[in-house]
């Protein structure tokens, strides 16, 4: 029996990589990390969709991140900048490479090798821990830190977001992902504010994806 | 100018480990980590040497590690066993990897490059994560997951508990660690309960290091 462990965040990626996982594993396990961050609307997100599929589901708070660092996604008051030819101020480092590293504590405790995450270089912004030759540096280390043998499974690693959105009609899962998933930085769910970076990104691949469906079927 | 962060429990290693970055680095800040850990005198031992030396220290709140996994160091109620030929039930799996993690945090956002952990594989019990070649794997992957030069700096990865001792009277602070640290599971400052594997690993190492001291002087 084959069984996986979800980094759930209730975005778009998280939640498509949440049914490829229900399609190819036998048992799914999520779990989501609470860090104060803005868009708390994304947690009820995810726990709605794990409890209308009756996924087993995990809430990791995570304050103390923000005791660490100073960024806009988990300080309220500082505003969201969109930096040129850098990372966005929503980064918080090495943020990825820790939810990583708790859901494969998690995961081991609960007898399970595979941990999904929807992590895309393609679409990384810059987050150097979004890239594939960080997951699977961070793969080795994490087997070796606990002498286990995780998979960290990567569905979206080389898809942009036109193609996330075709992966999740193609799972049947289209309108899920667009209604009840969250990506905006303000919180707001579906199309969200359609003004920042996250937004954006989300509805010019939506764009792409659905034209293309359209010219496919004439 | 050469900045160094500390990972200081209050034990004998780091707390070793201290003084040498104290030689070695022009300033220096220390980290600590309250996981709920049963020897809390550690954080007071921690807290008291970084006051008396005028170093910069943080302690870090993750009582979230006792959420994640069941163990005899963070929940009070198991007792502690030895296990034969494996790791102690001591064991919190995963959690220096978590420890130097979080430390290349704070590190990087105080412009440290240099991250000093008290690590040995020498008498490394089973731990999985005290050994050198998970620190190479964890300092690649910390260094791609932040896109930064880190330096995990391991001075007692070859040292066995006699050259450490031997490691702190040459940096002229023996009697400050044999005191002033807190090695006992049952939080016993200095020579502890003798009794629990971590007592008796620090005085089979210390009267070792004595014996050879005393012959050396003949």
């Amino acid at each position: 029996m084959k069984k996986a462990l979800v980094v759930l965040s209730g975005g778009q990626d998280s939640t498509t990589c949440l049914f490829w996982a229900l399609e190819n594993f036998d048992e799914i396990k999520a779990v989501s990390f609470d860090y104060g961050q803005r868009n708390e609307i994304e947690l009820e997100f995810a726990k709605q969709i794990c409890e209308q599929h009756n996924i087993s589901h995990q809430i990791v708070n995570m304050d103390l991140l923000s005791e660490l660092t100073n960024n806009s996604l988990t300080k309220h008051y500082i505003e969201i900048e969109e930096k040129e030819g850098g990372v966005p101020n929503t980064f918080v480092d090495g943020r990825n490479m820790l939810f990583l590293t708790f859901a494969a504590i998690v995961a081991k405790n609960n007898d399970i090798r595979h941990v999904v995450t929807g992590v895309s270089q393609e679409d990384f912004s810059g987050y150097p821990d979004c890239r594939n030759v960080f997951i699977k540096s961070l793969n080795t280390t994490l087997n070796l830190a606990m002498d286990y043998e995780f998979e960290l499974e990567t569905p979206l690693i080389f898809l942009n977001k036109e193609e996330t959105w075709k992966l999740a009609y193609d799972l049947g899962v289209f309108d899920i992902i667009k209604e009840n998933t969250v990506t905006c930085y303000e919180g707001k769910p579906g199309a969200g504010c359609g003004e920042c970076p996250a937004c954006k990104l989300r509805s010019e691949g939506l764009k792409k994806f659905l034209e293309r469906k359209e010219k496919n079927h004439e």
